[in-house]
């Protein structure tokens, strides 16, 4: 263990002051936060050390200056990309996460195809929730792992790419990451916040839109905690001089009608060529317009989301997306042929046991359900089945018969399927009535500029 | 690092939820406790993850249901120590530490030779508290590391002895008060009130006196926490039928008037002569008195100060400390010459700087001019000088003219010396005036039975 007095010779702080320091709930500079993240990304604060003062600041709280100090910190940690070589201006979108949530794939190839560059850093799918690598990797052939140079080529041919997180961007993260799942240190706003931000802001780019989710298939619930953690990156982007907004949307449902890996690449080319589920359509368009706006391309909104109408209307924006497929390796085919995607062995149909409204389809046991279907992880390490998954035929408000089919199960095993089946069916609430209030798609639009 | 998979499959609890119980203020079944305080014992939960809950209890606060789960689970991560075969009660008193408090060591062979057998298990000293170890092995020869075997052999034999923690009792405790120290999770009255009390109740004892000191010497300065860490402890006995007794006495100024580990040895000779400071004395014989009483010695408290003042005068408890040292390896000359003690190099004298009343002798402040003399530890694995100390002349409340003698300072180095000068002359108030109020040594009793 080290010893208080170790690591007072090396720096002027000994971090047992500074655990006690947050324990006590008092305020961190900028130099001790520093300090910290720093030390313990060189191993000179050993995990325990680590996980007392997460801990501590979990129940104690950041102050939002605090919040980006850290975020800084761990930006500084590792290689900070610089595309200022590049005359476009460099946006990029995030999303905390929900079910059936596709949207970076639509929103790369068509704010790249409007002029802008989207140098996108994904992650993979952990729980109920899936993950843009895990999409993107479904295409035959496509890599996600490129190097640096790989990454500003395929940016600088065709405007988009999307890779995952190298070894050399923000390694106080993947540190402190894999430290705060295994002691109980993940649920809090300014940890999150400064772990998505310095991930972010280490793509080099001048503006950010969020996309923060709340609802029941959600990370949070509450529309508070969404509201909160919404308020704190926008905050710390201003600090950070990076134009941001943070778009607070619904996840009472899963978003648009696929869930799992191949079929929501199905339906990102569907909403490419101007088709696809309602409300998967109205959300790609209003993110593409704020990062038109932000990124300087759109004077207003309104300018923003016709850009985006037109990007797909004139296939522009599927031509992107092909692009990007081809100089990612993978099978640029798939686009005019979707067949040539994964495809599971067997569809089930799920149908409706009565007739009435569709109250409520539970979004965080439906994601769950692609889960067990094999279709996402339980832990980190585990492999997906890229074809497995569900199709809804039926969304909330929707009128629905008896024996009319609610979805389709499409899976690679028959016990698996079984498991799935029962949960799926206890997602449904179908009611004589139509829901009393839908919540809107986008509930609140948190800027601070 | 141990994942959540893992843990859950050598038992029916993932360690990380236990983690987030308690971060988010919720209770833990004895079960839960039991898991956490074993897994951890042996290896199965690292340190980060035990630094996390550690946290999240000293925030959140652990109930006095929680604080009795883990003090058992505490103390039956090792060796419990059984004395059953000795006809006579098994009694011993804890101190929560501070400066002079040398009353361990007449307290042993006193109640001793009341016929009550003392299993004293003790701790050395850190930062500006001594400890009872230290000065028990100012004797020359004493050992305070004795086996199982032998400890058993010396209570037999003249029933109290005084040692060291054994690798065998509470191994639970050594662990998590190591990690406690690096990771800011001292100051927790549940967390100290465990890694007391599972020590304590080891000892196989059937009663207990504790002794809460508070005042600026104390590691509790303020009287509210002593007295909620007394409640603790004595509650937390009686959930393990064990007759516990807490005094919450006054640490404002030194304890008797001789600091340092032989000087205190002096001392404790002359309070076994009848003789000492008052203070010291009383204290001592108002300790002796509940253990008289608890161990069914004494009928009511009277009998017991009067048993104990008898045994002082008529030598029996000097006779009974002879006996010890000599069966514990040490010089049992020292008990009628203490020049066979070690004795510093040189000493000083401080003289007052005007005439007046003391009002004030910063007590923690003169624990820490102790210890820079080199007569205490900064780090734990420091080395003593037995002999070096400071010798009061005067305490609170006494008149002093200029120039006359406030104490003496035994020293083994100029330079120590000149340092721990400037901080004792530091330690002195004195005013015109008599102070305005002393506390009384004995500020409160909290019983429980």
């Amino acid at each position: 263990m080290t010893g208080p007095g170790h690591s007072q010779s090396r720096n002027p702080f000994r971090t047992v002051d500074l655990i006690r320091k947050k324990r006590d709930g008092h305020e961190h500079s900028r130099e001790e936060i520093e300090h910290l993240v720093h030390s313990y990304t060189v191993g000179h604060i050993p995990d325990h050390q680590a996980a007392a003062w997460l801990m501590a600041a979990l129940v104690r709280g950041l102050s939002r200056a605090e919040t980006a100090h850290l975020t800084h910190a761990m930006l500084h940690s590792g290689e900070v990309l610089d595309f200022s070589h590049m005359a476009a201006r460099k946006v990029d979108k995030h999303s905390t996460g929900g079910v059936g949530d596709k949207t970076s794939l639509i929103l790369a190839p068509l704010v790249a195809a409007g002029g802008l560059v989207v140098p996108m850093i994904s992650g993979r799918g952990l729980g109920h929730t899936g993950g843009t690598l895990d999409k993107l990797e479904a295409i035959p052939g496509f890599t996600v792992k490129l190097s640096a140079a790989q990454f500003r080529q395929v940016l600088e041919e065709c405007g988009c790419a999307m890779i995952s997180q190298t070894e050399e961007i923000v390694p106080a993260d993947r540190k402190l990451y894999h430290l705060r799942n295994f002691t109980g240190t993940v649920e809090s706003p300014p940890l999150i916040c400064a772990s998505i931000m310095s991930k972010k802001l280490a793509e080099g780019i001048d503006a950010l839109v969020l996309d923060v989710k709340t609802g029941s298939g959600a990370f949070m619930k509450r529309e508070d905690d969404a509201v909160h953690l919404a308020e704190l990156m926008v905050e710390t982007a201003r600090r950070m001089d990076v134009r941001a907004v943070a778009l607070i949307t619904n996840m009472d449902q899963p978003l648009g009608t696929h869930i799992g890996n191949a079929l929501e690449v199905q339906e990102v080319l569907q909403v490419l060529r101007g088709a696809g589920a309602a409300d998967l359509r109205t959300l790609s368009l209003e993110l593409a317009a704020w990062m038109f706006y932000l990124g300087g391309k759109a004077r207003d909104l309104g300018e923003g989301r016709r850009m985006a109408a037109e990007l797909i209307a004139s296939g522009a924006a599927l031509e992107k997306f092909r692009h990007m497929v081809r100089l990612q390796g993978g099978d640029a085919g798939v686009v005019d042929d979707h067949t040539r995607l994964p495809r599971a062995g067997s569809t089930a149909i799920i149908s409706s046991p009565r007739a009435g409204y569709i109250t409520e389809i539970h979004c965080e046991h439906m994601g769950t359900a692609s889960v067990l279907l094999g279709g996402g992880r339980v832990e980190p390490e585990d492999d997906v089945d890229p074809a497995v998954g569900i199709v809804l035929h039926k969304k909330v408000g929707d009128r629905v018969e008896q024996e009319e089919p609610l979805c389709t199960v499409h899976h690679n095993s028959e016990e698996r399927l079984w498991g799935a089946r029962l949960l799926i069916e206890s997602c449904y609430e179908i009611s004589d009535a139509p829901p009393a209030e839908v919540r809107p798609l986008i509930h609140r639009v948190i800027k601070d500029f």
